[in-house]
């Protein structure tokens, strides 16, 4: 059945994006919290975050790859 | 069976919307709570704020993009 | 199997109408809240709402022109 | 499948309905709890809930335009 | 298939019903509790939740004449 | 298919008794905790109840003459 | 196709008895618990009681009689 | 199709019998929890719970007998 | 379709296991709370306890009743 | 079709099994909080939580008698 | 149909490890907390956690040797 | 309908896994939070750890067990 | 139907990431939280930790190994 | 049925996206959290965190690379 991997495609996206933003959405609103209560640690905090959103995003990025790699197989 | 990658497109709008929204949501709304405490650090929190909202857009908005190539395909 | 694309439309509109709903009441009532705590720093805080609502309808509204194209097409 | 469209324009107006309700719910009830706290600050107060009013229903009077588009077609 | 344009009618009623409950139960509920604890703003407060109300009632209605639409179509 | 609209007419049902039991029995369980803080409110409090009651009512009672309807049609 | 009328009376009774039991214990266990509280509030609390019951049963009670009328048809 | 009648009943037994346990549960464990804080009001709660328990079991009790009208019909 | 009433009867047991193990664990657990904090009306708690277990069990074994009567019908 | 009724004791077993380990679950843990309380009632909560478990574990056995009988039938 | 008891073996089995990991993870957690606060009780809470774990054991047990009965009967 | 046996594998392995991850997760970080509190009990806690591990690991085990035995069938 | 062996892979990959990721969050975000506390435990904490993982791995490990068993058969 | 395989590394890259997102995203808070806490054990806690996030991130990794086994197979 042809468009199947179409559906693939969407459902990928699907989890990708919602991976992403949950992830993401916990860890900069944690960091924006923690700089508002210890501001002189806002450096430190930031590149903790910027670590942690590269480390979280690895995975969502590969399933974007692979619903492209479904769409034009 | 053909429409099936209009569906597709769909299932991929609905979990980026809801993505998009859901951790814009969380980091926006941390950060005026965070102004409202320390009003004087609100140039440094909306900062962090625009980096953190461009993070979290990106695979939304690539979702957007692999919706419109699955309905002009 | 004609008329998938007006489901395709109706999922995305659903999904659009729940993401904007959810991310501005969540941004818009914190703002309310945050007001009635500082009300020297409403207008502070009345801006950043309104660069939070504009980011976070963004998806959505795309979503509603995709609806508008999968039922126009 | 004729009939697809009505069942499209059913989910619009489900998604549209209860998105409106929860985003003002969320927003009208955090305004009246606001002004209890601090009357004199009522008009500012309801002067923001028409304007987040006002946004939160954009998206899903659009829902119950595509919804009556849906319908007509 | 016909008969569609039934479950499409029910589907928006569920919808309608649901929001609107959730929504003006919300705001009245708020309502009623801010009364007790103020009850010198009760006319201020009674006021707020009317307009509440009609907004929130606005869309679930628009669902109904919808759901009266798919009916008599 | 016959029959759908016996199906359509339960599923308004089932919404409408599950939206009017959920609105209503938040608004009254407020009610007698509010009376409780403060016996002197109660023909104040009672009224705000009623006409709570009889706005979320609205939408449900509704749905009901819908399901019988669907059933008669 | 027969049959469909009786899933659709077990339907809108499985959402009346839950909706019922739902808004009736909401209600008579915060009367209870108020009752605790403010023993010589006990005849108000429990008038307020019967009001609420009456009110939030109406829908259910029309649900089952809806359910008999699927029934019998 | 025979035998839906059955499946009926079952849904309707479902429903009932949650909703008779979770309205019960929670009006009883309310009720012992207040004897314990107030003993001397034992007979006025067990009374108050005897009515509760009366009306939330009506319509489940309905339920059952709808389930059984569905089997031997 | 032969089996469909199994399956009924599945469907009943199931729905009656989950609500008496609810129902009877919530007042049970309530129960023996309220006696670790007042040993003394050790003998009062446990007879309200065994007066609500039975009334919650009620549904429930009419429900085994009912499946038992599915399957050997 | 045949192999339902292997299907209709799988759910039953499903049900029953999950039912008596949240309710003994949900007693026994509250009766090690007792204990750890009060030592002194060590036997007093124990005899009340072998009733407990008594009483809960009846429907699910007789959900698991009931599963053997749809396989052997 | 066959390989519908394969099935139903597999749903037999998801239940069971899922309530017996349910309701041993609660009851153990509870006695190490508990061990924590009083570690004189150790060997009394100790032999009331392995009463409960084999009390709510049972039935999943019970539902393993009925998966194994659909596989190999 | 071959090929049904590949799936229920997968659903006993999705609920062991998940059932696993659940209950060990529980107890070894209650653990860990009550070695926090009481280092001088590290050793008498362990040692509660292991043997709730072990009850808890066994049923998941069994399913594996079954999985693999639904597999190579 | 071939192909399903490749779905039901699919379901044990799924179950076994979110299981181990699951209990590992939880197991390592408490030994974070609890290093904190108290940094003298550190290499007392890690120990346990490890010990943990370990456990909590070995049935998606398990899952794995099976779905890479599914896709090559 | 062709294409099958394509839904199935759509649905292991699904779960392995939200795993690890999840898990990450709880680890990774959980640090910034307790950095904030204390600062001066910011290179222990990063150092935890790193060998917590690889722990977590094999399972996910091992879904996406069965994923791309899937899809080119």
């Amino acid at each position: 059945m042809e468009g199947l991997n179409y559906i693939a495609a969407a459902i990928a996206v699907f989890g990708s994006a919602l991976a992403a933003a949950y992830g993401n959405g916990k860890v900069i609103s944690k960091t924006i919290e923690s700089i508002t209560r210890q501001p002189e640690l806002s450096s430190e905090l930031k590149g903790t975050m910027f670590i942690g959103v590269g480390i979280i995003e690895a995975v969502p990025i590969l399933g974007i790859v692979i619903a492209l790699l479904l769409i034009f197989m």
